[in-house]
């Protein structure tokens, strides 16, 4: 099966987490709107005169027939066919449960720039993004990444299963990746509290596979349009 | 199988989403923390000490040994077994990404009120929460419910896979009564755009053990500690 990843081309964005996968699972794909006309040919999907059952935004797979939507659903579908994941419902359901938990993460850190609307600028909210940012590290990093390394600490590690890798131990290596690129000074001194934490990105990172994408040109570079952003009046 | 269902007791919250199709499943199930001591029983196996894979946040499900968290989560587990769902891969497929897509406007909606943190009183952050709620009835309520609108279109309704209820038209259901309830003024104006919403609506509002539960004092009321609330400087 050759899948077709639709994501805005120009930034990781809620479509890294899929693109994770398909590397880490050794999937063949096209990231389609990073092609030719392939931005066209996604939003053609999207205005929904094609299919019955248009997705409401990027990123969507499309496998043979099925077009599927949201980032957690797709990896639910892709995890038991890339092997990302064991065959047992109880344990699909508790790295399902733990992915929507990381997914619920990435809204708040992409809150933190854009706390009044996506549809104002960053400029345009920048007092109510300091406090929203301020209030984000104080109370949220420490419950998000606490659980976190709590779970990892009870799996025993170094991955959320335990010593079998998953597709929810690449997001989480994604969202550390990104909180260090966002938050440079701030994740700095916060790093030491969540040694499970890093110690799952630097095990992530060196698989060959992810090692091999991350030094290629798939990989999109961090980026002021996507989630994780960095501006240096929210770090500090 | 009986099922306890483990949420705050005095809030309809997402729990909501979860109790409706419990009741429309016509489920065996407690509401623990509505009972005698069920708060300390649902926080200790929050604080993970009794179980390996401890849920984030309530609402969680437990169902035998498996105990099931997030939302979605545990809709996506009850709804084959709650007949709320078909069989086929690709139904289960479309049912959760629309249910995760209902989810994201609840936190956004969550958000109307408390768009800096929920650290704050609403007092606190109410020129913010004004901001916020105008933007989100400017451009999200519509691209949302659109969506949600343009689906049942296709599907040909009353439900969004047509003649065949499904738990997400549950929580879409819960989802135009909060919106009612908390902003009554642009509800009003906006709900003519969206008739088969209403439809809808009405349509699950009327199945006898939805109704029956709606009498109920199961249901609790909506109130203003839950995700719908009622803020009169927000509406207009």
């Amino acid at each position: 099966m050759r899948y077709q990843l639709y994501y805005w081309p120009s930034i990781q964005g809620r479509g890294e987490f899929v693109r994770l996968a398909l590397e880490e699972g050794g999937a063949s794909y096209t990231d389609v709107a990073r092609r030719g006309d392939g931005i066209s040919s996604m939003m053609s999907l999207i205005d929904g005169r094609r299919i019955k059952r248009p997705p409401y935004a990027p990123p969507f797979l499309k496998a043979g027939k099925l077009v599927i939507g949201q980032t957690a659903n797709i990896l639910l579908y892709l995890g038991p066919r890339l092997r990302l994941v064991p065959r047992s419902e109880a344990d699909r359901l508790w790295v399902h449960q733990f992915q929507l938990t990381v997914i619920d993460l990435v809204k708040e850190i992409h809150d933190t720039h854009h706390p009044l609307s996506s549809q104002l600028y960053y400029e345009e909210q920048r007092a109510a993004a300091k406090r929203y940012t301020d209030l984000f590290w104080r109370h949220r990093v420490p419950k998000y990444l606490g659980y976190f390394e709590d779970v990892l600490e009870k799996s025993g590690g170094p991955y959320l299963l335990g010593r079998r890798l998953c597709y929810a131990d690449l997001s989480l290596f994604q969202v550390i990746a990104g909180l260090r690129y966002s938050f440079p000074k701030r994740m700095k001194r916060y790093e030491r509290k969540v040694p499970r934490l890093v110690a799952l990105h630097d095990k992530v990172a060196a698989r060959p596979r992810v090692a091999a994408y991350l030094k290629s040109k798939r990989r999109i570079a961090f980026n002021e349009m996507g989630i994780f952003r960095r501006y240096r009046g929210l770090d500090r």
